[in-house]
């Protein structure tokens, strides 16, 4: 298969053009989005959706996701990321997988039919997991395209996903939330330096291959400037595969979570990895492109 | 001496209420400030004064800055702190015993004439130093209280010190702005842990003793929020001693500098420490109370 978008593969990095759309589907009055949202996303990569779930549906997920925490003895071991040089839990993998409503949740009409919507396909679940950030001792991520890794390590070849964070803490300017480059996500920037094999197990703690170079960021950031999109428990962070972001640190005592779920299009399903002797393990990112089967109505206390 | 602030010798942190004054002279119409920022001083324990410098007196102080960064065989060496495992500069201090222009910045009446309001006294410095957060890999500083190591470990007796934050860099929600605890300055936290000899050494990257308990700073931030003071070059930021404040690292390309300034009151002067063997260098805390004698009218490319 043709390479479009190749990486980790020469001397120096580069800022390449993309090649794919943004915003796959025309807009119509049909559209999930308002004419405004889909601009938005195509123009700037993200999009906020406030109040996506109800204070009642919020609680659900926060006792939900809490008691994955409090138990992960109940989990698949390897789907358990912890801190580099720790042992708080940074990210669960493959959520979806190991609990009904977390199931349920990707499953969701109002988040599936968005991301069918501008991906103008059916959609699977590539990767899905719960982030936590701790409060005082939170560390950062440092800045990255995910599409540049899920190309390189998982095959995948075009940049036809998203992702989408549904906040279950408040998020809030000084909680280390995420931030973006508003717009990096219509340029490619190509990483220096072979994958080593197994990188997975170090790089989903502390990321040393798929960097962005600093000279490229510096001019990425003076151009497009950094913007943290901010909500409360319930909203949804919309961003396109290929958005560069990244996040600080957090002393506050604050703790950030979020679910985190990334759908592709079934056509755009992965092939062999682009720049890794061989791809990552399933629970990072799935091999599987079984259209998504959405649900509509709200969560509720027994999901199945 | 009485210590009316003991920290660092019980074996459980605790609350205390400030015995000090934070506004040590009454408000009148001669003052430097107005009576609501008297007010927002006394209650929340910090103040902004935008615009101070004028954008040449700005670029006046960056390119002094840059320079004793880019030359540091021209400093004391012992006042170069580098980050923790690393050899970028983090601070350098008593910056104005080493270059003309920055002795002229302490002596600021702009500066000096707050100071003098605020603590109703003859002033001295009692610490100076460049703070330099550089982008993409700046370090958080943990919460703490300066008034609590000035005590314990340099032997300043009462609350009757502030500090002032000149920043010569922007401070935006995401470089790892100084963040403060509003009103946080009138309850005095404990800590626990004796200090250990030299403790400066360590401490000055990466504070291990002297660091309030968690469930305290949980508690203090439920109470008073946290609050970023945000602004442009020639911004100062004015805080209580005792404020509680700290800040997260910083993966941005924007670096951060300030200059920051201590100003005690000479009836204030240090004593022998409160908790440890030994006092701290002079660079870090002087023992020396002269009083500061104050300039009016803007720095000059030639200060002297």
């Amino acid at each position: 298969m043709q390479d479009f978008y190749p990486s980790r593969c020469a001397a120096r990095a580069e800022v390449l053009l993309r090649l794919d759309p943004v915003v796959h589907r025309s807009w119509d009055v049909t559209a999930p989005l308002s004419r405004e949202q889909a601009v938005q996303f195509e123009e700037q990569g993200y999009l906020i959706l406030e109040n996506v779930f109800s204070e009642h549906e919020v609680k659900l997920l926060q006792s939900e996701t809490r008691e994955l925490l409090d138990d992960p003895s109940a989990l698949d071991p390897y789907t358990i990321v912890t801190e580099s040089g720790g042992d708080e839990v940074r990210s669960i993998f493959r959520i979806h997988e190991q609990n009904a409503q977390l199931a349920r949740l990707v499953a969701d009409e109002r988040l599936a039919g968005v991301a069918r919507f501008l991906l103008d396909d059916d959609i699977y679940v590539h990767q899905s997991r719960l982030n936590y950030k701790p409060g005082f001792k939170g560390k950062e991520f440092y800045w990255h395209s995910d599409f540049e890794t899920w190309h390189v390590e998982d095959g995948m070849p075009r940049m036809r996903a998203l992702s989408m964070s549904i906040l279950l803490a408040p998020n809030t300017p000084n909680n280390g939330p995420l931030m973006v480059m508003p717009g990096s996500h219509r340029k490619y920037v190509t990483c220096v330096g072979q994958t080593p094999d197994n990188h997975y197990l170090m790089s989903l703690k502390k990321q040393e291959y798929g960097v962005p170079d600093e000279t490229i960021l510096t001019e990425l950031a003076g151009e497009h400037g950094i913007v943290a999109p901010l909500g409360d428990p319930g909203t949804v962070v919309v961003f396109d595969c290929n958005l560069m972001h990244g996040s600080n640190g957090n002393i506050t005592p604050f703790g950030r979570s979020n679910a985190f779920i990334v759908y592709n299009a079934v056509t755009n399903r992965l092939a062999r990895p682009f720049g890794a002797t061989k791809p990552r393990p399933l629970f990072i990112a799935s091999r599987e492109a079984k259209p998504l089967c959405s649900v509509s109505g709200p969560l509720m206390e027994s999901a199945t």
